[in-house]
């Protein structure tokens, strides 16, 4: 493959990539108009790795997390946005994802591909301090969001807080602890106020 | 202040962010349903600098460059998006965001806020490599979006190669060799297609 080519593919891929904003989460905006998107929902992550950056190990590679945070959710171009608490949805759910990395990821240059597709690996197997770090911001965005609108999308679902808390088990269990403090005050508060079932 | 508070100011800021999803800019979308907004823009230009990142400086910090592109249009939350080819709106362009940084970057602590004040100045001046570097996305990808539309945008506002061209003299007159070539090929088949007035 010549130079002019390899540019071709990375501008593809990058034209393949913008169907990430029309991929509707369950997650209302601060405002509640509408629903957000994997393209906003991923960019509001990468936000927070540097604005939270300190919590995290000092040795952690920060730019691995944002490059994480930034693809995490391209697969969802073919698979779909899954919601979390649908039990069945979720059964095949890695299968289909798996299906679409190897589509999406295979629009760019061979040795990209390879990358991004064991990056994104890296984040759903979830055990290294950077994979940690991005699913712990991929579970707190959602709350905050959900706490900030009164909690309508829990209210809509019936959500309990023990569901809520079962998700993020790992966050407060392996999560600094100023995150995993701030996010026991949010959920608890979030019943007093109705938002959670108890 | 004490550490819980820093994290309150933290997660303020980050909730303040949510706005710049409601912030329309002037560009489609590949599929033309809706015109992209801030927060969706920014995504796409961090996913470009990782992707693009071998066509620049092997010294350039790539972080820095994916920071950039991550907050440069936040300051729109208040200022609003400013469309690049209306004179009279750019006249007091400046002046507006520069209050609008004030505000917004001042809810973080103190050491954050200047930090990212400052990196916003960077990417405004557009010197650094990094500036130069983020300044060419921010150029690109509304025109491989423009061009992938057929022409949309640049048909329903009169736009002519010229005009383009001179947006992009840095791009093409500092920017890697392989980009302006792009660019350049792009604007070329955007006349032949009619998108773009000769």
């Amino acid at each position: 493959m010549n130079k002019q080519e390899r540019l071709e593919k990375q501008m593809e891929f990058i034209l393949e990539l913008d169907k990430i904003k029309s991929i509707t989460r369950q997650t209302y905006l601060a405002n509640t108009t509408r629903k957000e998107n994997d393209a906003e929902h991923s960019w509001h992550l990468a936000i927070m790795a540097i604005i939270l950056e300190e919590y995290f190990d000092k040795d952690i590679n920060l730019l691995k997390v944002i490059k994480m945070v930034l693809i995490h959710d391209i697969v969802e171009i073919d698979a779909g946005d899954t919601f979390c608490y649908d039990i069945k949805a979720n059964e095949d759910k890695l299968l289909r994802e798996q299906k679409a990395a190897e589509r999406i990821y295979n629009i760019l240059p061979e040795n990209q591909a390879k990358e991004y597709k064991l990056l994104w690996y890296e984040f759903e197997e979830g055990q290294t301090k950077e994979a940690i770090f991005a699913n712990i911001l991929d579970r707190l965005q959602p709350i905050i969001l959900n706490f900030k609108t009164n909690g309508l999308l829990w209210i809509e679902n019936n959500i309990s807080q023990q569901q809520v808390l079962k998700r993020n088990e790992n966050t407060l269990t392996n999560g600094p602890k100023e995150i995993s403090n701030y996010l026991l005050t949010l959920l608890n508060r979030a019943v007093e106020l109705g938002y959670l079932k108890k």
